[in-house]
């Protein structure tokens, strides 16, 4: 059988299209009756209403996208989870979009979004991302836009972050405390406004303890995994080593660890480690690593809860609402805790 | 200004919708002039498209969907990067959809797809997935589909895996070698056709080596993290325990070194461990893990390619495609290499 239209669910029924429509709808402009027998039907036949010609009637697309990084982080794939808790909920397909931290190939998916493929954004910005103006031309074409953990802070939209400076300042003390006189920030981007908060903590962390801050160890490591690594390596072979070092991304994990095996540097005795991930194996690692540990989840699912309140009432403004959920610190043994 | 329609866009310009509509699409039936006109127009204006109303036109959606269990795992974030690379290049966008290894959300997602929301499918299938009738369905609608890692051997479409026999045959047979008698097989659910391909590896090997399986050692753990960590618990408190594990998922890993840490259990000495993963981690935890590494950005990547041929021409019989690529056994220390 050829794909079942409502035109031709409507002549094998010898029924107006209209009433065949308002049937499935469940209008009460159609009796019980009719209802039954144009349902049972469309059942019994597999009839789908073809989603683009409804999206056009109803003007929504039923999906949201979540535009982010990259999806190979334990943090981007713990929000996707929350955010796809609260879409399911809600009925909503969720388009998940890469940019892969390439601000053209951001500009390109916002500058799709504008033609009604999506009914609101999530969005965590990529690296390059320095100004929101692709963003702002989305928001002018009437799409509800949330952002989450990274944000533009020249773009009036709804933002859902986590104290970076807070949670930074508490390790870079942590440290402190724990005898640290030299220690590393390490980034992937200076361009973030999370890494710019982070990196704001340390430098206040510093302060209160009364260590000047040396911009030899304040380091952006690059965007390739063999140039984080041999970054690091030229930090750890330094003659003024650090005694410390602060991983503001997850990826930054696995080369700091092996270029201290490496150079046979003991962690933590010669250099104490702490990084930023919700990583599942961050308590097994050799030895078990001090984290600080973002609500991954929540941030996900009250970003796509904010998001949908602009979605179902547009008079709703977004645009001042703000969220900061606290990361947690989390002691072990690469800190000698 | 209120959204820039093609019908706006002709009245402004004082042409007929279709001169305009010719001249976006660049047709030959239109003057080099008339097309310059239009275009700076259109660009100046910021005129997009309707993706919806032009996919009535061209019956193409310009969309292939993604379904995976979940992106909290190293393989399907790799496969992730591979499919989308492809994608990118042909100007196509990927929907990411996440079954949570549930059957039924599985189906809801497929019956979706039968309504022309996108022109393909590639399908990693859940844990609960035995048979393949909602596959079946939306193939029978005209949908190419394409099957990577898990897949359903019932269903007549193109399917892409590893040599899940040949990998954990190659495993077991490593840590035979290296004196284990009593070696354990955990798994999440013994529905998957790539759990069964690595059940038999194991079995084979243990056969090939003159030692008959021991049923009590090929253990479920279930899908919950707390349910995973008392199962493997269990298992190693026994008198009888074993002297090697092979996890057959990533998610396993952490259980069995938490589980070996708490009971003092030395990994190699006491128990040998290798799994199935492409955790970055591996190498820095504590000992390194031995690993089963999958091809996943290549799997993705020729998963994808072989859709597009599909998509592009509809006469290309996908259903009689297998491609089969090798996975790699990495032995570090934690099985005493």
């Amino acid at each position: 059988m050829s794909k079942l239209t409502i035109k031709l669910l409507a002549k094998e029924l010898g029924l107006a299209v209209s009433t065949v429509s308002k049937a499935l709808r469940d209008s009460h402009e159609i009796s019980a009756e009719t209802k039954a027998k144009v349902l049972e039907f469309a059942d019994k036949h597999n009839y789908v209403p073809n989603p683009y010609a409804s999206s056009l009637r109803k003007q929504k697309s039923k999906t949201i996208a979540v535009v982010l990084p990259e999806v190979a982080d334990s943090f981007f794939s713990l929000a996707i989870n929350g955010i796809e808790s609260v879409a399911r909920e809600k009925g909503y397909h969720v388009l998940i979009y890469l940019t892969h931290e390439s601000l053209e190939r951001e500009e390109i998916i916002l500058s799709d979004f504008n033609s009604g493929r999506v009914d609101g954004i999530l969005i965590s910005v990529s690296q390059q991302t320095s100004n929101g103006a692709h963003i702002k031309k989305a928001m002018a074409a009437g799409l509800p836009i949330v952002f989450f953990d990274r944000i533009c802070e020249d773009v009036p939209a709804a933002k859902i972050t986590t104290d970076d400076f807070e949670s930074c300042y508490m390790a870079t003390k942590h440290l402190v405390i724990k005898g640290c006189k030299k220690i590393a920030y390490l980034s992937i981007s200076k361009n973030l406004s999370i890494n710019q908060k982070r990196e704001e903590g340390y430098r206040k962390a510093l302060d209160d303890a009364g260590i000047k801050a040396d911009e030899e160890l304040i380091v952006e490591c690059g965007n390739e995994e063999k140039e984080h690594y041999s970054t690091i390596l030229t930090l750890l072979k330094a003659k003024d080593r650090p005694d410390g070092i602060i991983a503001s991304v997850e990826k930054l994990v696995p080369p700091v660890y092996t270029c201290c095996n490496n150079l046979k540097l003991q962690i933590p005795s010669q250099v104490k480690v702490i990084s930023f991930t919700n990583l599942a194996t961050s308590p097994i690692l050799n030895p078990p690593l001090s984290t600080i540990t973002q609500p991954a989840f929540e941030m996900g699912s009250k970003a796509a809860s904010l998001l949908f309140r602009g979605i179902e009432k547009p008079s709703f403004n977004l645009s001042t609402e703000k969220l900061v959920i606290a990361s947690a610190l989390q002691k072990r043994e690469s800190t000698d805790f």
